[in-house]
């Protein structure tokens, strides 16, 4: 149970988990509170797991602010997933929906969302809104879907987005929002109610893969189509407080372990405090080293994702070979974009970010 | 990290696990393999992690033998979730499908098909053949569905079933069958050629809640209807080898142990003794002491779900308290039922049988 080596784990996702979490998981993972079993060996509709997930949604509700008229959903499916469901789930007012292209993942949403609706497209990433068309009146549409945070190209939009002027300058409130909260849920603070729908997987800031968490506002429920299976069904999860199915007990169990861990740490405020400094610190070090670079605008940067480019590529393979004999593991660029990546999820320490700073500084120094 | 006390789990699922997986999970949950990292913190198209995926699907082929026109997955997705799912994959031939009624899980399979496909529903239950319809052309169906262990009723069927005598002998060898074998899979041995696709949870046998494994030859992927999201779509799936969506990693791990435990054991063969013995032990002392009951004709009684009742049903609250109190956990019967029930699923061991044999020897003293 020693650990062979420090290491700092900058993984895409599943990524790390607070050492904290891990260790009373770990401690527990035979003998749950004393009871003689593991949480993972009982049944999901047993008074001491149900009490598990009403506490789980309580502190999920308290960290979030979640407004009394949205239900939470724990969905045995991953976020990917939603691409498909969320507009089986809302797409009965019109089969038409408007989708903001922000990047890799909303491209994905919109392209699995076009087998089940009329998909308009609508860029909004920096320098491209030129491209957007101009005769969109959004009241037509069933719904629109966002994406706040693009993990591959690590940019990021103010929680309730705009559209690109010449369009109309913010989204007409009446109109539902969905938004793919992936890759930032539970990162910094969040106005729920600007939001019909928002959906994450939990593999970044919320637990490990396999679950996602869906806050839907109730009035939208119910209006799935009839060839929804049920385990998609959002209106039919709601009606059995997300247990239609087992659920993925071990993830609501860590969810539980990791929002014990965000109160610790001072709720969402302190977690948006904690991840600007974060990645306030990497990205100075990208801007005055002159080996590095990040070519975001600073109004569109990402505090979980950076990718960054080396001035000379060819040594980009000395570089992550080197990091990761210094224990910086996982800083691959995904393979879209190429270069490199650090992911400063919140369980992803100063002492990581700093680390890798420090490596970084010696690594410009040995082939500045 | 010490067991407070001693217990047997017989939990209906999700269920106990093998005590020796537990203990390899606890060890390594903050250090896989001495990485540094946990499993659950790791990219599932890292090269370590896609190795672990391919392991486990090398053991569970091993194990179960399955032929090579056969596809494994693994999908985030309960077992009754494809109630609905498996009809949207595999109705394309003809949009009528038998259902074979064995107890309380094969009519809601049933129920949940009816929503996408014309649902036929014949009763082969013990006793009630005669209420089958008699003018059934399994010819006319897209696929029959069979579920071989009711874990309710505590009711198994031989692997590959009956259709009662005024019908048909058997079902014909061309129409596909589809097995639910949530609650028996990896228990015995089974021909997985008597069937088109087999789906099972993984939470009774297999490993934790909020992961399914499914087996479908290869043949019949790709007939899914156009609405079916990809999470569900069996043939989009194995395109990707499982990894369309991040999957539950932490399940695919744990299934892992299992398997490598199972063949500690000696693979499926060594499995069913064991799995007879137990079922033999606990059905001896239900029918040789007085004080209990078990209404299921031998040829149809489960190994795996053994209801039984007590003479006198005032006694059940007593027999529950006493019985937790020893330890022995989790013998409520299902609500539909009452009674008591106890799951030897695979990680029940025979001392746990003989701890609960030997307490309902003395509550039979005590109550006798």
């Amino acid at each position: 149970m020693t650990t062979t080596r420090t290491i700092h784990n900058f993984s895409p996702g599943p990524a790390a988990l607070p050492a904290p979490v891990l260790a009373q998981a770990q401690a527990e993972l035979t003998d749950w509170q004393g009871r003689g079993y593991s949480v993972i060996e009982v049944s999901h509709r047993s008074p001491q797991f149900v009490q598990l997930v009403q506490d789980t949604s309580a502190r999920l509700r308290r960290l979030l602010d979640i407004p009394d008229d949205y239900q939470l959903l724990y969905l045995t499916l991953a976020a990917t997933a939603h691409f498909s469901i969320a507009p089986l789930n809302l797409s009965v007012a019109s089969d038409r929906a408007l989708y903001l292209n922000t990047g890799h993942w909303s491209r994905k949403a919109a392209e699995h969302a076009a087998k089940q609706v009329r998909v308009t497209s609508v860029d909004i990433v920096p320098g491209k809104a030129e491209e957007a068309e101009k005769d969109i009146d959004p009241a037509d549409y069933a719904y629109a879907h966002f994406c706040p945070n693009e993990t591959i190209e690590g940019l990021a939009w103010p929680a309730r987005p705009t559209l690109p002027p010449e369009l109309s300058s913010s989204l007409p409130p009446n109109l539902p929002l969905i938004g793919d909260f992936s890759s930032c849920l539970l990162s910094s603070r969040l106005r729920i109610a600007d939001y019909a729908l928002i959906y994450a997987g939990a593999q970044k800031n919320i637990g490990p893969a396999g679950i996602s968490l869906v806050i839907v506002r109730k009035d939208l429920l119910g209006k799935a189509r009839a060839t929804c299976p049920p385990a998609c069904n959002y209106a039919l999860q709601a009606e059995q407080d997300s247990l239609l199915h087992t659920p993925n007990t071990f993830g609501i169990y860590v969810i539980n372990l990791v929002c014990k861990w965000l109160e610790e740490q001072g709720g969402l405020a302190a977690m948006e405090r904690i991840n600007q400094a974060k990645a306030g610190l990497l990205y100075q070090a990208i801007d005055t080293l002159p080996l590095y670079r990040n070519g975001v605008p600073n109004a569109w940067r990402s505090r979980m994702n950076i990718p960054f480019q080396l001035a000379n590529p060819e040594l980009d393979q000395s570089f992550l070979q080197q990091a990761e004999e210094a224990g910086l593991l996982f800083l691959k660029g995904h393979r879209a974009v190429g270069g490199m990546r650090a992911n400063l999820y919140n369980a992803v320490p100063m002492a990581s970010v700093e680390a890798l700073v420090e490596f970084m500084r010696q690594f410009a120094q040995r082939h500045g």
